[in-house]
Parts: structure tokens; sequence; C-alpha cells
């Protein structure tokens, strides 16, 4: 039964789904009626996820009304049958699966609100999507822990989720570097630092040209958020390491499982460690909690009504990794500027 | 100055020590004066921080006085000139920096702990070490958290942490088998199950030979914990593989700073992601802690007296993977019968 479905589900052209998906869905169906949290809870791509559901609901095993979805009882039988159970995440209350003690950060959590107030929507253009402020300061927390944040100098590829403010307000790096290609956030960076004389250098840089001589091998540690396709993951990965000043360096990124299926996983992990040859030391799954976005609805499928649902928690989550540089690790820093990164581009 | 000790540090023959891993074990001295709690901070091999330890004392910026180290006024200056801040790890002190709630997991603690009370102890001929009770109820929320545990068939790939015995209490997964090659630990194993009519399969097994066919492709999930070699390592994950079912299932198993490098961490994300084409999904920073076993000073270096001191606490902890299979992962099952995996074998 499950595999008739991942058979219908599967794209005939494309990616083909594996019987062990469906079941994911059925378990995070058991447990959640909201489509954008059953994305979260079965830890698979969207597409995959409103397919599946799509062909469950086809064969009578699910049903949407007024985009709530439940198992009908010939779903819930075959979910018996099958031994699947609720998919239920028991992360820790204290830090919400994070691993870290953010205690010592309250007050800096609390500035950083009160500055970041005003700061500009997310939009499509360049594919943005901002974390909460308790994501941004987590990540200094998890910077600190690690020793990649005192006193070294940080680069930070990218600043939609305004990192380089609550690290400059924490007073803990020695130097914070932004390069960022929106206007409005290297405007509104540049006006927020002046104002709370914050010491932050802000570029305004597309990542496609190559990173300026100034910030080559300067850097400590570098964080980065990119555009969650293969191209723009390795672009983005390979400017923060051009940026490190030599082995024994750290960077910083997060990647979803909403956006990216595992078989992307893999190719980043076969970039990582055969091409570029730096060492992931921390996968934190779930690290990343996104605020929920304007523009959602408007770049998902418009033909199942289940989808075309506004989340009514935040939903988008990523796991961090934090990478390490080893004695020959990849340092090219070349111009590449053909490359498409954001929706709708026109490169010709 | 960094660089020259890291250059005296450094093995002429062997693997060069990199003045950032000095500045680490500089850091981890300015929080801790015990060998032990300087290796877990530092996130460097046991061997490589006695090194740089070594030429501290050598040029007089440290010094060890019955066992006890601390930077001489000479090497606190040094550290506070290079702007080098203690190593302080802010756990989550709700579930030690694992992430997940062990709150629903009390009673299953409880018994686990009743029931291990005589277990066998570690010894060197199997490199063994076992985790604490805490860590191995741990696992198994890690595993059902993830949907890798309730009504899963689990195999358990060389067992002294006897999860397999928690895993039957728990009362959750469909199917326990357990692989081990110590007889003192099979034995344990089995009287436990019959006394307390827990479902375990218990094989004496050296995992040199193949996995027997009738345990091929019948599991959802493995969990190993390896000799940290690299060829054991391999060895092990790749039984693992080859008793899963097929894509979508999961593997775990544990990998240690104190005794693999980096550079050795890289190689086997090389393997994983090159050679058995599996993803990782997490890498979860100490999930792992060991309790100290008898034979750890006779198995280190005798001529640093400040090695030769029995830790205080817990110090030895390994990072939990967590893998999972894709469509065309590496299924190979052949006996190894010649790889060497424990201390001091002769297998001529």
């Amino acid at each position: 039964m499950l595999a008739q479905i991942a058979e219908k589900a599967s794209d005939p052209a494309g990616r083909k789904i594996h019987p062990r998906e469906v079941e994911r869905v059925f378990g995070a169906l058991l447990a959640s009626s909201e489509f954008w949290r059953v994305v979260a809870l079965s830890r698979l791509p969207v597409e995959t996820v409103a397919e599946i559901i799509k062909a469950l609901i086809d064969v009578g095993l699910a049903v949407q009304e007024n985009g709530a979805l439940r198992l009908t009882p010939g779903g819930n039988a075959r979910a018996r049958a099958r031994g699947i159970v609720p998919l239920i995440e028991r992360t820790c209350p204290g830090c919400t699966g994070r691993g870290i003690d953010l205690r010592p950060y309250a007050e800096l959590l609390d500035q950083f609100k009160e500055l970041v107030q005003n700061r500009p929507n997310a939009i499509l253009e360049y594919d943005q999507g901002y974390v909460t402020p308790e994501t941004t300061v987590a990540r200094l927390a998890l910077l600190a822990a690690k020793g990649d944040l005192q006193d070294k100098e940080l680069i930070i590829l990218g600043d939609d989720d305004l990192v380089s403010i609550a690290a400059a307000l924490s007073g803990l790096p020695r130097r914070v570097v932004v390069l960022e290609i929106d206007p409005r956030l290297t405007d509104f960076i540049q006006t927020l630092a002046g104002t709370h004389h914050l010491a932050i250098e802000v570029y305004r840089q597309d990542l496609r040209r190559r990173l300026p001589a100034e910030l080559c091998r300067q850097f400590d540690t570098f964080l980065t958020d990119p555009p969650e396709t293969i191209p723009a993951l390795e672009l983005f990965l390979t400017r923060g390491l051009a940026a490190l000043k030599g082995p024994c360096c750290a960077g910083y990124f997060g990647l979803t499982y909403a956006e990216s299926s595992l078989a992307e996983w893999l190719t980043i992990q076969q970039i990582l460690a055969g091409k570029l040859k730096v060492v992931v030391t921390d996968i934190i799954h779930n690290f990343n909690e996104y605020v929920n976005w304007d523009y959602l609805l408007e770049s998902v499928r418009k033909d199942l009504s289940f989808v075309q649902v506004s989340p009514r928690a935040n939903w988008y989550f990523s796991s961090m990794y934090r990478i390490e540089t080893l004695a020959d690790y990849d340092q090219e820093n070349r111009d590449r500027e053909n490359l498409a990164l954001y929706p709708g581009e026109n490169l010709s």
C-alpha cells in the first residue's frame, strides 16, 4: 500500500518517492493537521510532502477540510496496521533543542530585539527569510561556546538575519564585517551601526563577484545562510573559505529539509569533504528558526488548497552546520557572474 | 610565539600542530588545571594536547605541580596579549547539550540503572569503555524522536553500553538484535534478558566476519560505537549498512576528538559521502558521555606526570552521528578477517 502511494506520488520524470517517506508523512499526519507543521515533522521537502498528501487524498486515505488535514478511518487503519506512530519531537524545553544555554545572553537578546524592530521585510527577490531574534542570539552563543567569537574576526556573508548587529552589540568579536547584496539591509545595518556606535564594516556585494582582495584570508570565522541550491551553497561556502585566515578556522551555515532533499544534502557533503576539503564538526537539528514571511503562499503550489493555508506557527527550520578548515582546504576566489542565484533572475 | 610552540610540539615524522591548536590549549588551560578536562575543552586528541602542554612547560609558559597544570605569569601574559580567553562550554543544563527532553524517560532510566548494576567492567582487550546510563537512555530518546525506534527493528553492533537492555525495557522497538564479541557481555545480556523476559536476540560475533545472511537487510536502524581507527569505523559502519532494509533507514555511531584528529574526521566523512554514499543528518556534540575506565593510565603516556593523573570527572565524550541511507548506498558484506581492530592483536 505504501509502495503504491509512493509510486503514485513520484514524479515520472523526477525524483522517486520511497515508501518509507510516505510512512513518515503518515506519522506526521498523526501528529498534526496543518500542512506546514507536517512538512516540519516529516523532515522532507515541501514539494515531496505535498505530492504524498495529494496521493493520500486521491486514494481516500486522507481528507482536507478548509485546509485542515486528517487521515480517514481507512488511513488510520492502514497506519495502525503498519505500526506507524505519531512523529513527535521531544526537544529539550530549556534550549528548544539547540543544546546551548542562552541565559547569559538574555540582556543581549532584549537589546537586539529593541534595535531591530523596524528591520526590512523579507523579500522574494533575494530569497530572503530571516530567523527569530532568539536564533540570531543563539548563533552568537554557539560561536562563543566553540571559541569562534570572542576576540575573533568575523565575516557574515548575507545578513538579513542581522547577526552583525547582535555580534557588535555583544562586544565579543574583534572585528565584524558584513557582505550583503540588498541595499535596504546595508542601509539599515549602517544606520543602526552609526546611531549606536557599533563597529560594523558593511560592504554591498553580490557574492558572484569574487571577494575583495582586502577581505581574503583575514577572518577567523564566517557565517552564511545561502539560498538552497547546490551552486548557491557552494558559491557562498567558497567565499566564506576564501575569507578565512587558514587552517583551524570555522564556518557556519544553515541547511533545511524543507528545501533540500537528502540527496542534495549528500551532494553538499560530497562537496565539503571531497572538493573543499573541510570537515563538518556539528550538525544541529532545527537550530535556526525562521519567522514566517509574507510571500510564502505566492511562491508555492496554488493547485492544492491544503498548501494555500497560512502557517499558524513558525514551521521553517534549518540545521546548523559548523565546519572547520584543515591544512589543505580549497581557497579559490574567482568571479562567477553567470551563476543564477535568486528567483526569476535573467542573466543572459 | 604560538608558532614556535606549535613547531616544537609537532612530531617531525608525523602530524604538524597548528598555532591555533596551541591557542586552543591555552584557552582550555585558562579554564581548567586538569589534563583530562583540558583535553575535553580543547577538542583535540589526547596525544596532541599532551605534546602541546609538554612544549609549554619546556619553554616556561606552563607548570605542573602534583599533576595540576597552570600557566606561569609569562604564559598568562602571552595569552592576554593574544586575546586568548578561557574556553567555557555553555551547554544547556536541562539536557547537558544533547537537545533532547529526557523527562519522559525517567522511569526507564531508573529501571535500567537497577538492572545493569553488576555489568562487566570495561576491558582493554576489546577497546571497551561504556557510556553513562543517562547516555544510553538519551540514545533511545534520540532514536525515538527521529522515528527510528518505535515499532522498528533495531540492531546493535557491539554493546558494552547495554543499549539493547534499555531498548527492550522501553518496549518500543519491534525487534532488538545484538552482535557482540565479548562473551562476558553476551552472557550478561542473555542472562538479564532471560530473567526479565526481555526479547533480545544475542549473537556472539567478531565483526570482521561478514554479517550472517539471516541478518542482512532486516533492520530499520543500527547503532554502533566502533574502535576509533579508520578501518574499524569503516568496518562497523559497513556491517551496519548491510543490516539495513534499504533506503531511508538510519544508523548511529559515536566519534571523538580525544582519539580521532579532525583529519581523521574528514577521512570518515569522505568515506561516508564518497564511498558508502550515506548522508549525515546530525552530529551532536558531546552526546555520549563515557564512564571513566580502569585501564586509562596504563594505556597512555607514562613519561608525563601531568598525564598520569586519574580524571576527577568524566572527560571522554563523543559526538553522535546519525546517518541516513539513500537510493544507492554501499551494501557490501564480505569477510575481513585480517583487519587489526583491537589493542595488541596479533593476526599473523
